[in-house]
């Protein structure tokens, strides 16, 4: 099934996401120029704005007609994801994103560190705004559990005994916390408090399937369509599923390779680790994985009435999937 | 006049202090373990916590007598402290501060960035606890405004028409904003509204004055009193209030060489800079700037009725411009 972002997932929304990316733009001003500048930048550079959209559609399916605050939230959760980008590629030393070049690289290290801290903090202050304290604290502790699940993964950096589970509570962190606090924040703001749980159990799901498809595309993937090299996990030594489901599936000399691979880093044995990879079966465990997350996250939007957001929604995890089939 | 930190200032509110000492180590608690290391590598390294005893003095001050919530307010405010001390030291590459390896040396810059992003979320979360929405406006607003005085300062390095005003506004960002919020936050906290302006003032003048000192030090100071080296900032072409009114007081050749050091940085030049510096007459007019700061900070004070507490808010003010005299 072909499924179009544009056509299939954001029309419903069109209206709303062009509203609330005016909403960013202002969001973003500054008397300084220096900090507009970048924010600019890096906000231009932004994606499909996947979260924001997400917000969107789940605050129409919770059956919220007024969006003005979750336009405002949508703005918000997509500030957050700039400012966590800006300050990964500090972290990860990287030039470009997307294509374009990264913060850091345009202007340097202190700058983004900087503006992502300004980020960060016009986003809560945007938040403070809606007036809302359960909202208020689910956000502060989502962004202490995402700033965790970051230095979970850098702590499990060249550590082959990762096991699963601790990968699951780095990519939940890492990708999956942001996704949740864009759905169930979107079912605060509704006033639905039965949906708060469904619309969590969605996007955590979808964020773990997400994640997982994108640490498989590390292992098949090329420059072109995925906007970064092959095998930049295994250079940094990061421990993600594909590496640990070969783990699990060998012995002996590959068993061996896998976690020097992850000990040093570097892809000095790269075309042997994808190799092992592929035919240990990792990968058919990893997209299995992918597709059981994916079916988890559908399931939990059965516990929303049918609409076209759910619809949405629902091609949304269905596009993700589409990825790696 | 000799005035003791711990005797004069802190002893008024000692128990306090020892609570709110507490209060942080139980702040920075997190699962994962590289947080809990790194947070309290940092947190460990503080300084004489100025930040939080200001705070305390001022919710007593302003007549406070259950100082729970007072102490977990001084807490969030050394915890955002130390969240920008972090993240300067990854600006500034640093790899000392007070004497001690910095996090970015002890560990590496992935590490301190995305810690100092876990204490600033921290600090967030625990001051939404508080459930005081003036509160948090105003610390949305004030974290906004310190990040813009931190790129602020950025975008001034090795700009030699800095003026003035616009030195006062980088410090006013990067040093007193979190002093207003400490105090003003108090009185906010004590429900008392009369004393939210003057307690503002006393602390942005204080932090003016601390700001010009600690400026002014790095042109006079050794590296045994300061825990910094003299001309630090001369090196990094940080045009602070000793230059720019080096430059106001200079023509022909002294007025080119300090320009053309703002703008190289460097230290080549650092022996002639400090003898202009002197000579000029800059420093005089720092030292005078950093007394009518003090002044003005004592002034606003007087509108507080008159307490122990007062007079160690008082007396930490003449200690801080006792560094110069």
């Amino acid at each position: 099934m072909t499924i179009d972002f544009k056509q299939d997932i954001l029309s419903p929304v069109a209206t709303e996401f062009a509203a609330m990316d005016k909403l960013i733009n202002e969001g973003i001003s500054s008397k300084v120029a220096l900090v507009m500048a970048v924010s600019k930048h890096v906000v231009e550079a932004g994606g499909k704005r996947m979260r924001p959209v997400m917000c969107l559609l789940a605050a129409r399916a919770c059956g919220l007609t007024n969006l003005d605050n979750a336009q405002k939230l949508a703005a918000i959760i997509e500030m957050l994801h700039t400012a966590t980008l800006v300050h990964d590629d500090v972290v990860d030393e990287s030039g470009l994103r997307r294509g374009r070049p990264t913060a850091n690289a345009t202007w340097n290290n202190q700058t983004a560190v900087l503006v992502g801290d300004f980020l960060i903090s016009r986003a809560f202050d945007l938040l403070v705004d809606l007036n809302d304290m359960v909202l208020l604290k689910d956000f502060s502790t989502g962004t202490c559990e995402i700033a965790e699940g970051e230095v979970l993964q850098l702590q499990a950096q060249h550590q082959p005994d990762t096991d699963e589970a601790t990968y699951l509570d780095i990519i939940h962190g890492k990708t999956s916390r942001l996704f949740e606090l864009a759905t169930e924040g979107a079912a605060i703001l509704a006033g639905t408090d039965q949906y708060r749980v469904p619309l969590r159990k969605y996007a955590g799901h979808f964020g773990n399937a997400f994640q997982i498809i994108d640490d498989i595309l590390d292992y098949t993937s090329d420059a072109e369509t995925l906007g970064k090299n092959i095998g930049d996990d295994l250079m940094e030594g990061k421990p993600t599923l594909p590496l640990i489901a070969a783990l699990q599936n060998t012995t002996g000399a590959d068993h061996q390779l896998i976690r020097k691979s992850i000990t040093t880093g570097g892809t000095d044995d790269l075309a042997r680790v994808i190799e092992i990879v592929h035919q240990s079966g990792a990968l058919d465990y990893c997209r299995k994985r992918a597709i059981e997350e994916t079916q988890a996250s559908l399931a939990a939007l059965q516990h929303l009435p049918d609409s076209i957001y759910r619809q949405s929604l629902t091609q949304l995890a269905q596009l993700a999937l589409n990825r790696i089939q």
